[in-house]
């Protein structure tokens, strides 16, 4: 039992170290692709969740240190294709108007590899009894759905529009 | 105008040569996923997503088709680490009662990425006035959305707890 328990438990800190290397990975991408958008509503977007990101990483910190952990990370390879997929999509399509766009769907690509994984830490948090660590990973589940749906927003409603008609 | 619609149309081939990869990819990793599972629910889980997948491809050949291009795959590093992921998971995981639980957070980060894409190219395909294109792309889409809410079941009320008290 108490072998079966832990080895929930070491898929959770596997999965806390993806996130934390994510998470890193992801601030570092931000400041780049609000340089790299076009309009201002979606630098304005990358911005916002740069600064949401900081505090992603710090309540990470706090997680490891509930379950007693250092924090460290793990490198994920799915982040990294993802995160080079934008800085590409930023210098092939630098003048052309369907460039926000483009950055758009990278980042919303980005977002949803974070909901999945903080969907099921929550859920592992939950089923281990971290009840702190569960809430703590709540709320960032949360504000990430929030950012995709707001990338959702300006996807369908702003920025492809205007690569259509500008 | 005539090249700034084409930047969009390039971005959309882009992303449905992207997917393509992965669902292709995806195809050959669900049988290996079925087998390793230990519950009988989440080996049926994956096998008829596997059957899902199928469609899925023949769909998207359907809209390459539609915007007159053969359908090529480009690789995809993100989808590529993803599905990597899972069957070290199968193999490190092989004996654990966590196994399953491992697999179904590897299958949900898969059908996120997927989710994130179709929606992307569900989008374009309206922007870009492929409308039957749009409406093959939302098909899927809402399969695999419906495959994310069956798995995040599974997570929830069974696999996890079987790990926890098996």
């Amino acid at each position: 039992m108490a072998q079966q328990t832990k080895q929930l438990d070491e898929l959770f800190h596997e999965g806390l170290k993806d996130i934390y290397f994510a998470e890193k990975k992801i601030l570092t991408a931000l400041p780049k692709l609000a340089k790299a958008a076009q309009s201002q509503e979606l630098a304005d977007a990358f911005e916002q969740h740069r600064v949401e990101t900081e505090e992603h990483v710090a309540r990470l910190e706090q997680v490891f240190k509930l379950i007693k952990e250092e924090p460290h990370g793990k490198t994920c390879p799915a982040i990294m294709g993802l995160v080079e997929e934008s800085q590409e999509i930023a210098k092939e399509y630098k003048d052309s108007p369907a460039l926000d766009a483009g950055l758009l769907a990278s980042a919303q690509a980005v977002e949803h590899y974070e909901i999945a994984r903080y969907g099921t830490l929550r859920t592992w948090a939950q089923e281990l009894g971290h009840k702190d660590a569960a809430g703590i990973l709540s709320k960032t589940l949360e504000e990430e759905s929030k950012t995709d749906a707001l990338l959702t927003k300006l996807a369908a409603k702003k920025v492809n529009r205007e690569a259509q008609t500008a």
